[in-house]
C-alpha cells in the first residue's frame, strides 16, 4: 500500500528565534487533499553521562512550555558551528556540566514527535569523565542546576513521577538494559 | 537556586487544526527578559500491544514532517470524548490495529520535548488480544498498514537505524526490560 504523501503548497506561518511553522497543503494517498502543520526545530544532541561512583549526572531547569523545572539529562541544540552531534555533545557537557569525558559511544537517535516536527535528537554514553577548571558558559537565558543519581534513585524517581521528560526517561532505560545485559563500558 | 520563569505576555501566532503557537515574554531568575516559543499540542497515548506469540504491533505511516513512512507503536491523540487517556488507547488500538485486549497496564507518561511544547503521552502496554469483526474507522486523512514483529526482529531493526521515532524506541525498550527484569504480564 502506498502511504506517501506529496506536499502541494507550503504556507510559511512563523519564523522565530528556535522554531519555524508552516502548515503544508497535502495530497493524500485516495488523491484527497488534507493540511499538515509542521514545526522546523534544530537537532540536538543528548548524553548518558556516568561517572566513576556510577551515578548519571542530570539537570534542573526550569521549561516554560510546561511551567514546572524538569530534572533532564544535558543536552543542548546542535549549532551551525558544531561539525557532528558528537561534537555538540561534548560543548553541552561543558557548558551544562563542567565535565569533559574519555569515552563516548552513541546509543541512538530519534526524532522526538514526528507527527508535528522534524527534531531529531542524538543519544550519547559517556564515562570516564574529568571536571572542568574553566567551564564554558551557559547561555544568557539559561539557568540550571546539577545533580547525580545511582540508576536505583532513577528508578525510584521515575516511580514516583518525578522525571516526566522522553529523552531522559529512555536514557535511563537504555543505561537499565545496558547494565541489566552485562554491557556497560568499564 | 530559584530556576523559575514568569511569563509577562503572551503573544498569540497562529491557532491551527492540530496545534497553537504563542511567543511568550518572561522574566529570567537574573530579571532579565527572554522569549519563548511554546507550541500547544494535544497529549496522547500509545500502546506496547503484544500478542500470544510475544509480537508488538506496530503501524506504518507517512510523516510529513520528517518525509518518511516510519514504524511507530499504535498511538493517538486523546479527544475531548474520550474520559481518561486508557479509554482514548482503547479506541486507538480498535481504530488503527483493529483489536481489542484483556489486560492492560500503564507504563509511564512523559512530556515528547518539553523545551518548546506541551504535548503530554501517555504509555500503555496491553496483551491477550482479539481481533475485531467489525473495526472503527480511521480519520479520513489518516492511512497506516500493520505489522507484528518479535523482540529480536525490533532490535534488528533498531540497530539498522529502521525505527526512528522516540515513544517507539522507548516502547521497545522497556518491553525489552520487562522481558530481562521477568516482569511481563502471562
Amino acid at each position: 500500500m502506498n502511504l506517501e504523501e506529496k506536499a502541494l503548497s507550503t504556507k510559511q506561518i512563523f519564523q522565530g528565534r528556535l522554531i519555524d511553522l508552516n502548515v503544508e497543503t497535502v495530497s493524500l494517498p485516495n488523491e484527497e487533499t488534507a493540511t499538515r502543520e509542521v514545526v522546523h526545530h534544530p537537532n540536538a544532541s543528548g548524553v548518558i553521562a556516568v561517572n566513576d561512583e556510577k551515578k548519571m549526572l542530570l539537570v534542573k531547569q526550569w521549561r516554560e512550555p510546561i511551567k514546572q523545572v524538569t530534572l533532564e539529562i544535558p543536552a543542548g541544540l546542535i549549532d551551525p558551528t558544531d561539525a557532528t552531534p558528537l561534537e555538540a555533545m561534548k560543548r553541552e557537557l561543558n557548558e551544562e556540566g563542567g565535565y569533559s569525558a574519555a569515552y563516548w559511544e552513541k546509543v541512538t537517535e530519534f526524532y522526538s514527535s514526528a507527527g508535528f516536527c522534524d527534531e531529531k535528537l542524538y543519544l550519547f554514553y559517556c564515562d570516564t569523565l574529568t571536571k572542568l577548571e574553566n567551564k564554558r558558559p551557559l547561555d544568557d537565558d539559561e539557568f540550571l542546576t546539577r545533580a547525580w543519581y545511582s540508576l536505583d534513585e532513577l528508578q525510584q524517581l521515575l516511580s514516583q513521577g518525578k522525571i516526566v521528560d522522553a529523552k531522559t526517561i529512555l536514557a535511563i532505560t537504555m543505561w537499565s538494559n545496558m547494565l541489566l545485559q552485562g554491557k556497560q563500558h568499564e
